[in-house]
């Protein structure tokens, strides 16, 4: 895809912008443990009206971040990831409204997460870090919403896992948005997902630089494992009927099957 | 699964069978390539009548073999793999038909694939196989067929993996045989197919313990990987609908989920 650097003349833009933290002792997580202190990263972009309700919560999918717009300095390549949506006359009008994106708990990208230090140990919490779910990582964004004094947001927005956040803070908190937005979202995946998910568990644990989850101070990290698990990811991301559509049987590049070890087909 | 040990008094038991292998010069392959020499591993069950007209051929399923049926030693706890189809009185009755059941090429339980030795090196061939297609493993199992006198088959059977290549036999030699038992097969997997063999296929070569291909002599063998790909096949082999009817969102054995790394769901 092409790039989009910076570009300080961008009326559109909502232009540099930087990431926040809020930590808060402690949160009482869906399996009963008590875990804290939690740190959870975010971005807003427009202004908080003087009633505070002109408030809109993104929610960002699997593996993303709080940078949903934006650049976090002038020689960025490219903007937070829903930038084509957030700001001035985008869908999220950040002239009107304030937007807010948090960094999911265990999300690791400034959130608390395995990769956060452990204030016991001085060291990354990694399997120590408690299991967590989609209630406990909405439950940590309320806070936050709370600490701003916003009582009722005007709307919230999520796609993908990030729907699926939404969907759980709607049914957990429903008086505490006017408008809910919710892309390509299910309130529950089916054992087939169950099913790849453990796949792909496995393929980042069986990778032999797991490590047990202590890999982050060692020269190589899992990325082999890492990477088979977000094969089977993407190709879970795409309906059966897409796939037939866009990629075919076609071969990669050429008419023939070469009968090599190389990749074949399109797909 | 309960195991079905053998029984010299069974009636309805072919008994003790042998595994047989076929020796040809060469074949040429969907390639191009010239392979040779092409062994092939088979074994029969019943007799061959004079007209030569009782023929059934059987196709096996993935990772599957030539043992269909009976017992290869008194001491065994299991019957070839299709042992209830196959015998007398059974679906596949050999007190009136002559059934056969190869290994296809490749497949290195008996027939000539990676692991055999390569004469011309006196190691396994491993990466140095050919790549080989359906169509060159009916190719072979013609030549088998032929090698017999058998000029028609009465009928051929085969599911899954094994159904592909019955379709595939049948639209190159359409004058051989008398009747096809096609089961749960496709004449094209689709794109989304292709996608996770690639990714079973990237799991065990990842594996440290690959070492591209040549891994019969050494201590550690690309388990890991293959379990990986193993997964990812098994779960292809259910439909959503019946994964959804037979495990559903069910806990293993508990009613709430314990946040543990165990396997959590019953699927």
């Amino acid at each position: 895809m092409a790039h989009k650097p910076y570009d300080p003349g961008d009326p559109t833009s909502v232009g540099l912008v930087k990431l926040k933290h809020y930590t808060f002792d402690s949160l009482t997580l869906e399996s009963g443990e008590v875990f804290g202190p939690v740190t959870i990263a975010y971005e807003t972009y427009g202004r908080l009206n003087d009633e505070k309700t002109n408030g809109i919560l993104i929610f960002h999918a699997l593996t993303g971040d709080a940078h949903a717009a934006g650049y976090h300095t002038p020689q960025d390549q490219d903007p937070g990831w829903w930038d084509d949506m957030i700001g001035p006359g985008k869908a999220f009008d950040t002239n009107k409204y304030f937007v807010i994106c948090t960094n999911i708990i265990g999300g690791c990208q400034g959130s608390s997460g395995p990769s956060s230090i452990d204030p016991a140990t001085g060291r990354p919490y990694a399997m120590r870090f408690p299991i967590v779910t989609i209630r406990d990582m909405v439950a940590a964004q309320k806070k936050l919403i709370d600490s701003m004094g916003i009582e009722k947001l005007f709307a919230m927005a999520g796609g993908s896992f990030g729907g699926m956040q939404l969907l759980q803070f709607a049914a957990d908190y429903p008086d505490m948005m006017e408008l809910n937005i919710l892309l390509a979202a299910t309130a529950a995946v089916d054992p087939r997902e169950i099913a790849f998910d453990c796949v792909a568990r496995n393929a980042i644990m069986n990778d032999p630089n797991w490590n047990n989850g202590d890999y982050y101070d060692k020269p190589e990290q899992p990325v082999i494992g890492l990477r088979t698990a977000r094969m089977i990811g993407l190709i879970q991301y795409f309906s059966e009927e897409y796939m037939r559509e866009r990629y075919g049987r076609d071969f990669q590049k050429k008419e023939q099957p070469d009968f090599s070890w190389d990749i074949e087909f399109s797909i």
